[in-house]
């Protein structure tokens, strides 16, 4: 686990074994499939950061556990029907649940967990936790079918990248540091300034997950390299080579091929570092991480906030 | 529409509306699969239901309103997903959102019409209707996976078959009678009695559906008969003839041949008939519309009480 995590490990603990605890099913398949994906592994980010924003605020484990948990459900949920859309056959170097039981099993493990965090929201009088979360999961539909209906047109554009990002990444986790804050009483407008922070560092994880996809060591990545080129799915430093390299009709070619040899794929990708793609969509990130940073300073002192500045600046320089 | 909706027929035309303009989105494909949906028409059911049950109390539209969409939205979800799993190519005689688009866009498009439910329902103060509709969805994926991990396999019994028809169908009727009660402020003890009268006239309903989809005419079924049996799926019939019928030990080969011909499923549908599956199966469906007309005596003696008991009797009439 990440070290800046620890002021919330123990607690993450909890919530690991409630997650495991809510997906058990009367239906044995069901039960199965979840705790496949649960072990799996992940970093459990999003509970981390709902714990965190809560530590800010009137914190008690019992108020977070049931939002902490069903934010994970529904990145989970979200992973398992990405993986039917993908075809992909292997997620952080394990199987997916689509490869061990086909997308109709999948799609139901989804829609399962997904209901799963329905029924944990529930329990929370505050409507706004719900509210935000219903419109993050219709905004996370709309980011997927934008995604398929562009994929492999070279007309994607600045907007469209930004828009499924959003959608993809930086609302969950934004709703994660909002709702972590709304569970321990914190004032609206501080749980917005999170909302923000968390909605900006969301960004730049993504950001740096797609240079990532071209640049990482494959081990580390534990997929193939260039996978998003592979799926169609341009990312920030092909939108960027596409209107600036040299080379950006052969490139504009290689986008739009269905099935992209590994060679095709290494050769776009070389077109991208060449004109600069990567060291630009570097930067835009760090941009979005200087950008959440000055939401923090709305938000109370206490030693728990250096955390998120120490969060942030991971997020800037990670390299896996 | 049917008659006995007349009382609420002008409501229904508002909610109508409002599902189409709910499932408005950003996207224009998603709009594009959302309305091909419901231009595909439904009896609409569950809003029916709602309105009706809230009739018996304090009923305003405007509190039932956006109930009676989510309930349609939740519907139209699973049937969906549904067609993903099926393999359907057909729904109502049109063409199904996977047959124009595919199983992705359909699974996203499921999705997104089950997020858009959650944004109406977390419009309630009351925490029940969120609660039981969370339970409700949860249920619903148990059945689906139920019916694919049981599939082709002669072994299906009773207890599966209740647990399945339960989950697919009477379990989101019987939520649609009592929440409507609920929003418009019936006492809990008889908000349980419409829970219940919701049940057993959905495990009714679901119960005709399988005979007819045996027995009834191909075109007022508007699609092929015998469909339930080509996806090995045993339904009442069927399971009672695997314990009666003097041609069991065909009817279990039959069953278990994964691709049947037009003259097998023929084969299968004769043996059923001449053992009495399908009067016996009426009957059953029978007594549950007894049972659930005895809760109605516990209903406030509103006139529009008069349209449950019609209800009951029509669906344990139908004949299409």
């Amino acid at each position: 686990m990440l070290d800046f995590f620890n002021q919330v490990r123990d607690d993450l603990g909890v919530v690991e074994r409630e997650i495991k605890s809510v997906v058990q099913s009367r239906d044995p398949l069901l039960t199965q499939t979840s705790m496949h994906l649960l072990d799996a592994g992940g970093k459990r980010l999003r509970p981390a950061f709902a714990l965190l924003a809560g530590k800010l605020y009137d914190y008690s484990l019992d108020k977070l556990l049931p939002l902490a948990v069903a934010l994970e459900l529904i990145h989970m949920a979200s992973l398992v029907h990405d993986d039917v859309v993908d075809d992909s056959l292997t997620r952080r170097g394990t199987p997916t649940v689509k490869a061990n039981w086909g997308n109709k099993i999948s799609m139901h493990t989804g829609d399962y967990l997904f209901a799963k965090s329905l029924v944990l929201i529930s329990n929370y009088e505050n409507p706004v936790i719900s509210k935000v979360l219903a419109e993050t999961s219709v905004k996370m539909c709309e980011g997927e079918i934008h995604q398929i209906s562009t994929a492999y047109s070279a007309s994607q554009n600045w907007r469209d990248y930004f828009y499924r990002i959003e959608r993809k990444t930086a609302l969950l986790i934004a709703a994660s540091c909002q709702l972590g804050a709304v569970a321990a009483g914190a004032p609206e407008s501080e749980a917005r300034r999170l909302y923000r922070f968390g909605h900006q560092i969301g960004m730049a994880f993504q950001i740096t997950d797609d240079i990532l996809d071209m640049v990482a060591e494959q081990q580390k990545l534990g997929k193939p390299i260039g996978g998003d080129l592979r799926q169609g799915i341009l990312t920030m430093p092909v939108i960027y080579s596409l209107e600036r390299s040299s080379q950006r009709e052969r490139l504009k070619e290689l986008v739009e091929i269905k099935e992209k040899t590994d060679e095709q794929v290494r050769e776009a990708i070389d077109i991208i570092k060449a004109s600069g793609g990567i060291d630009y969509s570097f930067e835009a990130a760090r941009r979005y991480i200087d950008k959440a940073k000055n939401n923090l300073s709305y938000l109370p002192d206490k030693p728990i906030k250096q955390v998120f500045y120490q969060i942030a600046d991971f997020i800037g320089i990670r390299r896996f």
